[in-house]
Formats: C-alpha cells, sequence, structure tokens
C-alpha cells in the first residue's frame, strides 16, 4: 500500500470519531472573549496525541508593545491560545499549522434554520457558525497529526499546530505565538479557499475619513459650503487610486481578478438637515494592501493622495482630509511561488485530485499576514471551506472536503518535513 | 402736521408701551403646540382696540382634507388662531395682515448668554426667541393698527390682522384662516426681511430619495453594486436639474442671486460596514420652488429627471429611485410686481425713508405662498427683522427697525385702504 493509500485508510477508519470531534468544537461559541471551552476540547486532543502542548492567555501588557498589535481588548484573560509541537528527529523543514479557533458572531438569528451552534450533520454537511471559517480547516489539520502519529512516523523536521484566538478581531492569537518564538520554514493555514492554493493573500486596513464643509442655510446655499460636494470629490479620487494601484499588478495569480485589491467605500454620511448646507462627512472605508507591501507603504500613497486634493480643489489646501486608521488591520500574506513548499503542495494536490490545482491571491486578510511580515514566515492558505459561506446564516462545511483536505495536507506535511534543509 | 408726522408722533409717543408689549409676547414660548400664552396677549391687545376678535382652533378633521394641509399633528387644541378686523366703512382696498406667532425652539442652550425667553433690552435690541421671526414683525402690525385708531381714522378698506400658529411646521394656521374665508386683496406680511420688499417668495419643498445597490464583500467589491456609486450620479443629476431650472429664471428682481432656487441636498447617508459593498444610500434634500410654479409642476419635473437615469446608467431601469416628499412643503408667495400695493408701498417707503427700497426676492418660503396659491391673496413681504438672525442662538431685534416698518406700513396701509377699488 503506498502512502497516500495508507493516509486515505487511516482517516476513513475514524471519519465518525472526527466528525463527532468537530460537532464538540462547532458547538462551543467560541466568539471574541469566549474561546475557553473549544481551546480545552484541542488541547485535550493534542494531549492524547502525546504532543508538547502550550496553553497560555496572551499579555496584553507585553504583546499590545508590539507594532503588528492590533486590538480593542485591554485583556486576554480567559481567552487563551494553544500550540501543539511535534518535534522532528533533526534536520528536515520544519512547518507551521495556523489555524484560528475564534468565530464571528451569529449575528441575526431569524436566518438561521437551527440553533447557529448546533453542530448539525445533514447530507453531509455539519451546520454551524465556524463551521467553514474555521474549525472545519482546523479538524483537518489535526487529522493530519493524527494520522501521521497513528502511521508511527517520526518525520525530521517539527510540527507546529497553532490553535489561535482574535484572527477574526485583528490577529492578536497569532501575533502572541511568534513573540513566543514559535518558528518555522513555512506556514500552511486552511482558510475558507475551497481547496484552491492562495499562496498570496490580500491584506487590508479600515480608514475613516473626515471631510469639512460650511453650513448655510438651504436657501441660500451658495453662502455655504457643501461637504458632500467635497466628499464625492474625495470619492472620485480614491477610485482613481484604486485603479493606479491595481494597474501596477501584473501578477499572472490575479489575472482573473478585476480588481486584485479593492479599495471599498463602506459608508458615505454627511449632513443633518434637509434645509441645511451640509458642514461634515464622514467616509469609512477597507483599503487592500498588495501582497509585498507593508500596511505603512500602502497608508502613505492614501495619503499623500488625499494630501494632493488641493491641486485639484483649492478648498483643501485649508481643509484638509483627516485621515483616521481603525478597526481591522492586516497585513498581506505571501509564500514566493517558487517556495519549495509550493512545490510539494501542488504535487501532492495534483497526485491525489487528479488535477492541477488552481493557483490564486485570496481576496482576504488572514493570519497569514502576520506570518509573513510580523514572523518572517512564508504562508499559503489551503483550506476546505468556502468562502462565500464565512460570516453568512446557516454556515456549513462539507465534510467529504475535510477528509480529502487533510489527506493531501498529511501527505505535503510528510513529504516536506522529510526533505532535507 | 402731514400724515406721516402725525403717525411718527402717535408711535414715538408709545415705544415703551410697545417694547414691554414685545418683552410679553417673547416671554411666551410659543413652540409648537405651546401658543396659548402668546395668542391670549395678542387677542387682549385686539379687543383693547376694539376689533372684531375671532378666536379659534382650527379644526384637523376639516383641514386635513385641504390638498395644501402639511402637519405632522392630528389636533390644534390649545394651539389657536387669532384675527382682528378692522372693518371699512366700504368702497376702499382691504389688506390681511399676516404674521405668525409660533417660534422655532431655543435648541442648544449653550450659545445662549442668557434664556431664550427673556426678552432682555440692551442697546436698542430686544433679545429672545422669535423676536426677530417674527414677534417684533407682529408688534409693528399691531403698532399700525393701534395708531390708526389712535388717529381716528376709518379708513375705506377693511384692515384683516392675522395672528397665525404652524408657520414653523407647515402653514395649518394660515390655511385655516384662509379656509375661514378671510380674504383681501392684497396680503402684507413682516416676515425678517431687513426692510427689504420682497413680491417674491421662494417656496420649497424636502425631498428623500432611496438609491439600491447590492452588497458584497469589500475584497471582492466588483461583485457587487454600490449604492454610493449611484448615490453619487444622482446627486449629479439633481446639480444639473437645479442648474437647468435656474438657467430659466431670468427675473431682474433674481439678478443679484446666484441660485434663485437652489435645490440643496441636506444630507446623503449609505453603507453600513467599511468592508461591505453599501446597498442603499438615502439622499434627503430641499427642492426650493420658483414664484410662479405650483408645487406639483416642481415635483413633477424632479420626478421625471430621476425616472430618466436609466439613459445615463441602465442599472435605474430596474433599479428606480425612490422618491418620497416629506416634511417641509411650502408653495411659493408672489404680488405681481406692477400691483397697485407695490406701487403704495414703494411710494410710502422712499417717501418716509428718503431711498429707493430694495425689491427682491426672499430666499425661504412663508405663509405668502398659502396665501397666494390656496387664498388666491397677492402677498408681499416687508418687516424689520433680520433673516440671519433667524433660528439661530441670542436671537434679537433691534427695536428702532421696528418702529420705522410700523411707521411705513401705518402709512401704506391707509393709502391703500383709502384708495377706491
Amino acid at each position: 500500500m503506498d502512502l497516500s493509500q495508507q493516509i486515505k485508510t487511516c482517516i476513513d477508519g475514524k471519519r465518525e470519531h472526527y466528525t463527532t470531534l468537530l460537532q464538540r468544537m462547532v458547538q462551543q461559541p467560541s466568539t471574541v472573549g469566549n474561546e475557553q471551552g473549544v481551546q480545552t476540547i484541542v488541547a485535550e486532543k493534542l494531549h492524547e496525541l502525546d504532543l508538547e502542548v502550550d496553553v497560555w492567555e496572551p499579555d496584553y501588557q507585553t504583546l499590545s508593545q508590539n507594532p503588528f498589535f492590533n486590538s480593542t481588548r485591554k485583556s486576554f484573560k480567559g481567552s487563551p491560545n494553544v500550540v501543539g509541537v511535534l518535534p522532528g528527529s533533526g534536520g528536515g523543514h520544519s512547518i507551521m499549522l495556523n489555524g484560528h479557533i475564534d468565530v464571528v458572531p451569529a449575528g441575526d438569528l431569524d436566518p438561521w434554520e437551527d440553533d447557529p451552534f448546533s453542530g448539525k450533520v445533514k447530507d453531509g454537511k455539519l451546520f454551524g457558525r465556524g463551521a467553514t471559517d474555521m474549525k472545519g480547516g482546523n479538524l483537518a489539520l489535526i487529522i493530519a497529526l493524527e494520522t501521521i502519529k497513528e502511521m508511527n512516523l517520526t518525520l525530521k523536521g517539527d510540527i507546529i499546530f497553532c490553535s489561535v484566538i482574535e484572527e477574526e478581531s485583528g490577529g492578536s492569537g497569532t501575533l502572541s505565538a511568534i513573540e513566543k518564538g514559535y518558528k518555522a520554514d513555512v506556514a500552511l493555514i486552511p482558510e475558507p479557499s475551497q481547496m484552491k492554493i492562495f499562496p498570496k493573500q490580500q491584506g487590508s486596513n479600515w480608514f475613516r475619513l473626515k471631510v469639512k464643509g460650511i453650513s448655510a442655510h438651504g436657501g441660500t446655499r451658495y453662502e455655504g459650503v457643501s461637504a458632500i460636494d467635497k466628499g464625492v470629490l474625495v470619492y472620485q479620487t480614491l477610485l482613481e487610486l484604486e485603479k493606479k494601484r491595481n494597474d501596477r499588478i501584473t501578477d499572472p495569480l490575479y489575472a482573473d481578478n478585476p480588481i486584485p485589491i479593492p479599495l471599498n467605500v463602506g459608508s458615505f454620511k454627511g449632513g443633518y438637515f434637509p434645509s441645511a448646507v451640509p458642514d461634515h462627512v464622514e467616509i469609512e472605508g477597507r483599503y487592500g494592501i498588495a501582497p509585498g507591501e507593508t500596511i505603512e507603504e500602502a497608508r502613505q500613497e492614501f495619503e499623500d493622495t488625499l494630501a494632493n486634493l488641493a491641486e485639484k480643489d483649492p478648498w483643501f489646501q485649508k481643509h484638509p482630509v483627516e485621515v483616521e486608521w481603525f478597526g481591522l488591520r492586516l497585513p498581506p500574506g505571501d509564500c514566493p511561488l517558487n517556495h519549495a513548499f509550493m512545490d510539494v503542495l501542488k504535487a501532492t494536490y495534483t497526485s491525489i485530485k487528479q488535477e492541477e490545482p488552481v493557483i490564486a491571491g485570496s481576496t482576504w486578510g488572514t493570519d497569514g499576514g502576520l506570518l509573513t511580515q510580523a514572523g518572517d514566515i512564508p504562508s499559503v492558505i489551503f483550506g476546505p471551506g468556502t468562502t462565500s459561506m464565512a460570516h453568512f446564516a446557516n454556515e456549513y462545511i462539507e465534510l467529504d472536503k475535510i477528509f480529502e483536505t487533510a489527506e493531501i495536507i498529511t501527505h505535503a506535511i510528510i513529504e516536506w518535513c522529510n526533505t532535507n534543509k
């Protein structure tokens, strides 16, 4: 029996066991601040697999000094990270398996057909908030670890499995793992990519702009200056900036993407009374950041563009647009296309699936950005879930996809960790 | 002693009396629903002058059937109108003297140096909400009535003095007076015109537009349709409509006015989340209506323009802009420039002030619109207050301006009402 066959047999024999484990994980509503329950299940599992298990609550005082820190929390009490290490015998490549355990809130309950944390299985799908984003992916990693243990393989390189908190709220969990010194030659993150391979991941940063005008009575509106007029000019300038930034992107990975790094204006709000000239507009949005670009470089280009508005309209000379960066801030993630792990992953995928994998760039940010930029670990996304399921009601994951992904990952890890450095 | 001198002597002798009366009127905070107190003072004064006094609360059931009715109130209990009639001996022109007794709320108290309803007199100015808009104007009318009585003049035409409620909230007070049958050959409204004569008054109507888009994740914004994008197009179309409508206005009265009938977009609000493509935008504003135009005609042009948006962008074919007319709705007011009363008023002004009056169009709506369109009474604005004081903190009126306006009005009424029809 060849390696692939052995892996498949191992996994197939424990499908029910894994399904139950995922149900238990999904039934823990691990929204921000409520991660303890599911992390306990994960840690128990890692102990059972005889890994070196590390459980800790990130220290706010230390972590908040990190320039990549981005959280509104003031404490991580009750929100532990869990890491399990399977040390290699030496000489091989190491890999970090990273998956976030936090989930976004269930949101409006009306559209949910079942309890959002039911973990119900129906027609080969497991339902619940976090099933696709990304506890199903995390399960694929656990399956890989368990399969390697079951097969009694001792690999040369280390495997570091990180079950992290806070990905949905700024990445403090992964940042804390990096600060603790966890490091590897490559990172694999099974975010919901529909089994596509994303060696590049879009970063993003939220912005808030304040545009000023001068109020006046609507009947003599020419006595005022409409902040909406000025805000429209700002809006058009942002669209031009988006075009300029995207025109620069020639990476064939993005060939099929009409706007690889979108600048999305999410809201435009100004004015207070029908009969008054509006004296302020607030614009909020999400600024896409290209793989290979730092957040600082991207912000600088954005701020410079708005500072140059006075060339279009002298109003902005004395009333410059105020720029605030807030909320979401995810650096872009990146693994060079010619990285050796990419070859391993692609070859494994092709041999198991009997077709070439789709290689693309993700349109969303992940903890891979922090791993790439703060941890200096090239990061690849490859997971069983579906993007369009994430954050929506009736979220589910197809169980078969998890097992298939687990097969490929297990195989790729064995290949990678047994290759000499 | 000529007539002007007699009038001036009468008024000057009672300056203190009138100042105290205005103080008492301003000290009554006659915001919507609280008009009873000041109307009692007005009615007492009219009785004292031996006028035929009519005090009534408008009947909601009847009034709300009127196509010009525009109020959110369901009852006018406790909010009386007061009318005082000084009948003429017959054969002369009649005049309606119309002034609203309601005031807008004091608003934020911080910027007020005194109690907003203090009626404090300092340096020839009387302070308080409603002093300029328009109890000072109403006082000028009362002075005119009292002066005519004091001079023991019996005029040929009737004088109908209306102290009305609800001007600031849609004009129900004046509409009720029209429905009760009060009618004259001309109406004079001493709204704060800074003693300019406004034979034409801009009307206005508030609008609310709903513009649709399709939501999507900001990272793949090209999968959605930004309602802000579409809203900007709507906004630009409104500006074009404003230009088209104003280009048509060739009346020399508006020669100095850069936008005689502005279309003011007061607010533009859309979107809900930085990382989401906005699926709706709501635009509110004030649509200026030209003297001589009906509200229906103006609305039709507005709605047709938005209905034609599909020619610019096929999106609007299936997602037309929803138009709602709400809140303020004031028809434009109008007195023909060649109306005989205009000649009387201009000549009186010139003889007393020894300078030509400024004749212009008001940039705001008044009850003159209802008098013109619902009552068929040509209406002229001429008052002592200052537009820029109205609705602001520390509102005041210069007492001298009231007395000067009263002199001109008294003289003009005598001339007008003694002219045979």
